[in-house]
């Protein structure tokens, strides 16, 4: 038996400028989302150079020399010039692409440390939730089985961290204050899979202010544009996952051949 | 039997500003430690504000209330204007205090984008260094046993970290390219209380890249003024710690007596 899903995703938008800039990644990487939403909060005109994860290509010891010696996704490549680091991406983004008096990414020194400050708690308190996702949401996806212990490690630190972000977002419309800023851009992407899964997917009813943050920036268009992935399994156990532009895909087990028409009309196909 | 020890400690340089932030924190905190680099690199005057650790300040609600809501140092201060995070301190003492041509912490987007892409990879690889020295150096000075499991674990990412940190080093003199800045302050304290363990004490011989790296970066005067730290065990089993400075000491068992004469000269008596 086959099933055949057919997928209608948008066209790219006009930009409001004509530079170009590359972001090598998927469009469903969280760390990649970061450097989009960026990108379009900003009107920066950028494309995907799609990665091919399945293949492993960004642990292949030429994509390492070539574009990131970790291995990983995603790289911003802007000319000659190329960065690589989400955080590091979104910065350059705002600072070089950016109108000089965007509030995403203050020039002022205040202003700008309190984003920086909020910046470096997602790295160093949020990333309890990157490893409850990693095991709950992408342990799953690839076929694995997620670690109980490292959840319940890290659910101790989320709720730890979670009570301290609401109640700063009990004074605070933003991260940094009345401005929606990179700060709140970087906890966009992890927050998002967190709720996709089935353990966390009420999470935030603990956490009102926080929760409240969560609609008013993920209802943002920069967001909404890179905020649908398509997770499908076929009841052969085939897998494949399609990002909401369409232009890319996973494969993760054989058995699904995906037909893209052009950019934006994708149709999977899973051969039973 | 009383053992007594005298140390005598340089009192602070002139500073080529008279502006003058304050740290709270301890001079031996490696992540203070960032920020004391920054303002000595740039002649930005500061001073400690001490917390005391051993009672605990750090934790207290008053302190999460006012300073830091996850009970941490250090906190920079700055007139009316207050920011955590030692990362996001030590930009802002580049961003607000430092000449418009620092190198430190460039302007130039490209070569700021380079910066943060360092300083990022010490937070999300580099901090498997953070809990090594955690377990083998700060466990047993507060008393504790430790976790092996941790160090193991976390041995495997600092082999894989410390090569790709070593190539990269072999063609560049620091992080982010021929000048060093911000990229290299965050990598040092951590570095310095690896080398401190018994067990990494030669760590970097496998890493001469990186080996020569830190040789340069640590003889720096800028790191140099905070880079002692006296751990003190009697006999009898009395612990304590005295800072670089001798302003701040830390009693990790009773049965220690601390006489400050003035701001440099300390004598420790542990009472037998």
């Amino acid at each position: 038996m086959n099933l055949t899903f057919k997928i209608i995703t948008n066209r790219n938008q006009n930009r409001t400028t004509t530079m170009t800039i590359q972001i090598k990644g998927l469009y469903m990487s969280t760390c990649a989302r970061r450097g989009f939403t960026v990108a379009e909060e900003l009107g920066v005109a950028y494309e995907l150079v799609p990665v091919d994860f399945a293949k492993g290509e960004h642990k292949s010891p030429e994509y390492r020399e070539k574009y990131q010696p970790f291995g990983q996704i995603p790289v911003l490549i802007d000319g000659d010039f190329q960065v690589f680091e989400s955080r590091a991406i979104s910065r350059y983004i705002a600072d070089a692409h950016g109108k000089a008096d965007n509030t995403l990414y203050p020039k002022d020194a205040k202003k700008r440390a309190l984003v920086e400050q909020w910046i470096s708690v997602e790295q160093s308190h949020f990333n309890c939730v990157d490893a409850i996702v990693g095991q709950l949401l992408f342990a799953p996806m690839f076929g694995g089985q997620p670690n109980q212990q490292i959840v319940a490690d890290n659910d101790v630190k989320f709720k730890t961290t979670m009570a301290i972000l609401d109640k700063h977002l009990s004074t605070h419309k933003y991260f940094a204050g009345e401005d929606f800023t990179l700060a709140d851009v970087v906890y966009l992407p992890y927050t998002d899979y967190l709720l996709k899964t089935k353990e966390y997917s009420n999470s935030l009813d603990n956490y009102p202010n926080f929760k409240a943050w969560w609609e008013r920036c993920s209802s943002r268009p920069s967001w909404q544009k890179n905020s649908l992935l398509f997770f499908f399994v076929s009841r052969s156990g085939s897998r494949c996952i399609i990002d909401a532009r369409g232009k890319y895909m996973l494969v993760i087990k054989p058995r699904v051949k995906i037909l893209i028409v052009d950019d934006c009309d994708v149709t999977i196909i899973f051969l039973a």
